[in-house]
């Protein structure tokens, strides 16, 4: 099946010249036939998708809960020609008790407004509407949310333009534009998956001839543009780029995570060091910020860190990192350990470096292990973090009491 | 109508383990009723496209040439998540005697193997190949080429990542991709349209938070990612941006047009200055290669420049233009006048820049228009430069003599 990102319904709906606000209800749902089979390729998707269009001239369109399919844009859009796209990564968990969770979804939605603004797309939606629309496409998928430990469903909201993007325009925004969200199993068996990795850690290749970002330019929003211009980054043997900047190697970012040094400072305290958002170059994570304010609790005193095992006498420090720090403290000793983090790794250990013909060896530090069994607990709900968790209320596309087996229905 | 993308008809014309090349023929041809009215909002466009699938396990598939539609492709895929997208622009023009040409068209398709190349898309295509699809397709749209001087059909030839780019991959490359082109009026109405532009010239905006491209980034390289982040540094009153970078302000392009300044040197000869290639962060442009050689045979007396009024006493500079060269000069009368220069624009001048709170007016230097015409004059066919333009051979769709008014047919 093939879906248009007609905006028709949102014409529709608003017949004043005011652009329509983005709205949770009515939705349009599509139910699946329950003899529905995945496509060949397709299985290890969800089987549904959120889309909702957005025009310059009516505002957004209607919500639809459709089949899972291939989106239909014109060849000049402004995503094919000039990127202009952006997205997020989240998860949802499922409980032992089978509850589905999210882990701070509002930051998710905060940041993608910020991305999709600075694309010049609309940000003008309501976030609690949203998760209203991702609670109901997650509650479809129920069944197909894995339980195991390090096992989620991943979470792809995307926003694109599709109108033309094309010659000179009045201003850098869009015309016409879609947001979708898909979600694909993570069934925690690949590199990011195990609690073990923390400690087996990564390699990484640190190459200073592909900048990934740099002053001025986008590397704090996720947008398509920071991450397909350094694919070919990617060295045999490696699993992952550490992506430098400027004119003393500067860490920012490894693959797509944020990236954490662990140093023993002079007055012996354990530091953890990691880029700061400043200079606008790396992405502000939430797993990043997570942990710093876990940390920044634990070492103030003001609250315990959740698990035990981080020692009392650690600082939390955001500055430039030059790859002679990472080098120099290896050689030393001063270098404890290091760790990336993120939403799809969740908290990683780094093993090795390939750096300008060399190979620097990291070592491991077992705090890394605590700190991904604690964002883990925290999202599985065996640890209590409250603000930091979102229940995905039940809902199986019922209307009247009763559910649409197959056909097409609005639901108020 | 819509297309897939599917690689079927590659993997049905090889039965054999080795990649398929890119071949122009057989082609499939899918004919238009005579019968056929554009879509509303789309009769600017050429009727038709070209399409040629490619994936890594069989390489290129069969080209089509089919009725222009919407491209689709599946939410999660390369271009739609990470910009994994490349395109370049081209013109195709109708000289006095009616014929089509092309200008320097393998220059275009050598770029974009480069750009391909960059994103980690296939770029082992054989321009001849492709010429001959491009010429095919041109073919079709004769009747609707413009005639009027600076009217043109604008050509976009676009390279995307159809496959899902998700998670960790072995390598940076993508797994199944589409090239396909498309056509749309240029009616010469516009900002870049006239002859007169030449002198009226256009109004910039530096904003140095907007940094566009950077050493080891992709400015080099024609891809969707240089383009959409950028949009929304456009101000309103200014046609576009130029595009600043580094700790002095240096000017790489404007919009999307490589650009040149005008300096009398201390030594009173006429300086073209215009930043240099070797950093990477400035477009290879072609309408820019073709300046700088037409000058440089001009300057050193080798081959007279090809209209009048281009003086002697000239050198072309190729190096880093500092945003206070412009200001000096502009204010000590050595800066005589600025331009841009590209495909879409042809040559145009600058007259005005804002720059961190101020306006600073560039004089008009007749030589801009006499550059604008001299490439204009080629690309019509007005002065002879065989080497530069291809004429593109007539070619209805016919098979064995007899064309097909409606349906497909596959011609050998």
């Amino acid at each position: 099946m093939t879906t248009t990102t007609s905006s028709s319904t949102a014409a529709a709906s608003s017949s004043s010249l005011t652009s329509a606000p983005f709205r949770a209800s009515p939705l349009f749902f599509h139910p699946l036939p329950a003899s529905h089979v995945p496509l060949p390729g397709k299985e290890a998707h969800g089987s549904y998708m959120l889309q909702v269009p957005w025009s310059k001239t009516s505002g957004w369109g209607q919500a639809k809960i459709v089949p899972r399919a291939d989106i239909s844009i014109d060849p000049l859009s402004g995503v094919t020609q000039y990127a202009v796209t952006c997205f997020e990564g989240m998860k949802c968990y499922k409980t032992e008790s089978g509850e589905l969770t999210l882990f701070r979804p509002n930051e998710n939605f905060n940041r993608f407004k910020v991305s999709a603004a600075r694309m010049g797309l609309p940000s003008d939606w309501d976030n609690a509407e949203l998760l209203d629309l991702l609670c109901k496409l997650l509650a479809l998928e129920a069944p197909i949310v894995p339980s195991e430990d390090g096992a989620s469903l991943y979470i792809r909201p995307t926003l694109i333009e599709t109108s033309e993007s094309f010659g000179i325009k009045e201003d850098g925004n869009a015309g016409e534009a879609l947001m979708y969200i898909v979600t694909t199993l993570n069934l925690g068996k690949g590199l990011y998956a195990s609690s073990e990795k923390a400690e087996t850690g990564l390699r990484v290749d640190a190459d200073p001839n592909y900048v990934r970002a740099w002053s001025n330019g986008t590397g704090k929003y996720k947008v398509g543009a920071n991450y397909g211009v350094v694919n070919i980054a990617k060295k045999p043997g490696f699993q992952m780029s550490l992506w430098l900047h400027g004119s003393e190697d500067f860490v920012s970012e490894a693959g797509a995570m944020n990236v954490f040094i662990l140093k023993e400072a002079s007055d012996g305290v354990l530091e953890f060091v990691t880029m700061s958002l400043d200079n606008g170059i790396v992405l502000p994570g939430i797993t990043r910020a997570s942990i710093i304010s876990l940390l920044k609790d634990h070492a103030s005193g003001k609250k315990e860190f959740p698990l035990e095992g981080v020692p009392k006498n650690i600082r939390v420090v955001e500055r430039d990192i030059p790859m002679k720090d990472i080098m120099d403290g290896a050689e030393d000793g001063s270098l404890k350990g290091m760790f990336g983090c993120g939403t799809g790794v969740v908290v990683v250990s780094i093993r090795e470096i390939q750096y300008r013909g060399r190979l620097i060896s990291i070592p491991y530090h077992p705090v890394v292990k605590i700190l991904r069994d604690t964002i883990t607990g925290i999202q599985r709900g065996r640890i209590e973090k409250e603000d930091w968790v979102v229940k995905v209320p039940k809902w199986q596309g019922v209307v009247n009491g009763e559910k649409e087996a197959e056909g097409q229905k609005v639901i108020a």
